[in-house]
């Protein structure tokens, strides 16, 4: 396969290649030291919030399982493998047969996470568990980190729709996975076609200045749309004077205007003036979609405006502010020897200060008051407490290499809503916080 | 085709769909309205660099030629388009038969850019080159954002070797490109496998803390390093006691040991300490690689440490700060009529404040002073002045609709090189600054 040549971005034969390649050199000492086939448990989890979150949200769960199920090495990869020097001939037999036998446990996607939270649980071998730290970690902290920004944006909206529109502004297929993050957490679509055909989930979109600007006239622009796109459709009203914009949409539209969209300018006011004028012309039932450099600071600050919808680009593919989570993939219990009944001994990093870690094989369960709303995480690695036997919060997505755990993306993005309506209220302030719930370990 | 089952994460068939649903919408209506052959010129370019940044750097044009040349839409695709009502039958009719037949010009890739540079062209119908806007833009904005935080890194490290590794911290897919444009900035390599296989960059890695904790003991793991290895790599020391796991790493592999790896603690101090007991411990050849949460500012801390070589991956894919570019993909020209001789007039966005463009085909020239250092960026719609008739920027790199202008990654690290150093010496401060060169319009 002559790769430059292809050239699409999409030119990968499988996820195995997503890979660091200090997995694969692990897996080759350990096949010669006899270790690999220690019976092993990693755990993803965070160390802390980014700087002022209140919380986190579990995304690309769904991701993660399809890119397991596809770890695999074809001959291309071997002989690629094979050239580079990065494995020998011993690996090299070993990852032709290779594919993921062990299980999954992990928070269900749209789930809060909290520092501590073992959010996935990986358990296998060593050598089969190893070498999907990359693939999984890209995954979970990409669409985590979208998803959390998208759930502080759909807090913000209220009930006002919101749409992705950021594809511009990241990589063409983390603009694919951001939209799908962004349904996770609250968004109702996506200008984005690739998360349309991928993930079913709506897409939206009508035209841009430039269609604007190709015609001789902004009228003969409208005209064009309207004949085309029909009277329900929006129209953007901001390439040249706003009023005069509007003044011209409806009268070729008629009061039946689907919307107008306004990009630019100091939108509150705009979309004052524009309802006002709306209005006026009997155009009651057109809405207005504003879409400029929003935020979820922006979006909180246009609830008192006459706003009906809000397409966000750059601010939420990006993270707002946060654009990865810092979750890491650790060893915390591994087996003395090959012998698959050998009991597993917990083990963790003792080196200095921020970065060591816990050990062990975690539970994790959310611990509500009175009222149902939460109080605690609590992660253990003990026997689960009577009074939380009810409330674990890790489900089983793969079982002996099968995918068990495949689900709708809606039930995501139902969990989340549910999940994030338990947390205490000051959850949703937008200011900078401590995480809305302590961490316990037991 | 079930997408849902295939489920793999570079399950998209063409890059056609890397594309906003307004781009269709306005292609729908300019077809029924008889616009959509009027000969039409884009450009590609940003009002502003990321606040505080001196230059920005192009990269990702060698993806933009991937994406343009593989830019078509089939049966699949055209199926979904009808059946969700994105297109009517006389667009699907027309998508069909897409293939980009037109020109694009743009700065070569790993050039320098500031504000107002036109770094793509894109001349053709309206209706082909306004498809294209979306991936352009989400390939243009996510390579040279990485770019530019690789650049900045490459200059603090002097001539020591930076290796990307943030992998884990970004989209699986946007990870490969960032390695790329890691490579463009400056880098040396990547533990990215999907980069080395895909765009033949060199590939790095040796083991994390895991493959150390698998093992009874440190001393144990070393040893199965080393012989599985060989007495060149690369040992991690910092998963207990670092003057012990150097005093192992030395005895286990002796003085040839290749290299120690230090990922926690106080990296200026730790690195002092392990040099000096490296070199009393006789293995004055074995080098030094520090992997800890690295950004620009640390690496140009560390210039005075005995320090060999610089793992950099969370600040480096995302940007350092800055994830994403501002480009824009704008309509600057069109002609009045259909007609191929019409000629071209220009057109601009006209309203509120800082979203105006300006109107016309641009051309762009690097003027130099006597010495050859930049002086400003020239950039106009008109002749090109004769003394800057040499130093023009843009190159040709699609001739109706054939790849002209591709070429290996290195020409462009070497180009981004060049240029880099042809800019006034302040453009390597790491502070805050202004671009370190103006814009001109003449």
């Amino acid at each position: 396969m002559n790769a430059v040549d292809l050239g699409l971005p999409v030119d990968v034969p499988s996820t195995a290649l997503f890979t660091d390649q200090y997995e694969l050199t692990m897996l080759r000492a350990a096949l010669r030291g006899g270790t690999a086939d220690r019976r092993s448990v990693f755990e993803v989890f965070t160390r802390r919030l980014p700087e002022g979150r209140r919380y986190g949200v579990v995304a690309g769960t769904g991701r993660v399982l399809d890119a397991v199920e596809n770890f695999r090495f074809d001959q291309g990869v071997l002989e690629w493998l094979r050239e580079r020097e990065i494995a020998d001939p011993e690996t090299l037999d070993w990852l032709a047969g290779y594919r993921f036998r062990g299980d999954v446990w992990g928070y269900p996607e749209g789930e809060v996470y909290f520092p501590g939270s073992p959010v996935l649980r990986v358990e296998g071998s060593f050598a089969e568990c190893v070498l999907l730290e990359t693939v999984v970690l890209s995954i979970l902290n990409h669409d985590s980190a979208i998803a959390a920004a998208a759930s502080r944006m759909s807090s913000a909206a209220g009930g006002r729709r919101l749409i992705e529109m950021g594809a511009r502004r990241t990589h063409e297929l983390a603009a694919v996975a951001s939209a799908r993050a962004a349904y996770v957490g609250g968004f109702d679509s996506t200008s984005d076609l690739a998360a349309g055909f991928r993930y079913h989930i709506p897409t939206v979109g009508t035209s841009a200045h430039a269609f604007t600007l190709l015609h001789d006239t902004e009228r003969d622009a409208f005209r064009a749309q309207v004949d085309s796109l029909g009277r329900g459709t929006t129209l953007l009203v901001d390439t040249y004077d706003v009023a005069e914009a509007v003044r011209a949409a409806v009268e070729i539209a008629g009061p039946e205007l689907g919307a107008v969209r306004i990009d630019s300018g100091d939108l509150l006011l705009v979309a004052h003036r524009v309802r006002q004028q709306l209005d006026e012309l009997g155009a009651r039932d057109t809405r207005i979609v504003v879409t400029s450099d929003l935020d979820e600071y922006a979006i909180a600050s246009l609830a008192a405006a006459p706003v009906d919808a809000y397409g966000v680009g750059t601010q939420l593919v990006t993270g707002s502010g946060h654009p990865t989570c810092s979750m890491v993939y650790k060893l915390v219990a591994r087996a003395g020897s090959a012998d698959q009944d050998a009991p597993l001994v917990p083990v963790a990093k003792k080196s200095m200060g921020a970065k060591s870690s816990r050990g062990g094989r975690k539970w994790a369960a959310r611990r509500l008051d009175a009222y149902g709303v939460a109080e605690a995480e609590v992660v253990g690695t003990g026997p689960v407490p009577e009074e939380l036997a009810d409330r674990g919060l890790l489900v089983q997505l793969v079982k002996n290499g099968e995918v068990v755990g495949r689900e709708p993306l809606e039930a995501a993005r139902d969990r989340h809503i549910a999940a994030r309506a338990a947390l205490p209220m000051s959850a949703l302030q937008l200011s900078r916080g401590e995480p809305v719930i302590p961490t316990e370990y037991v």
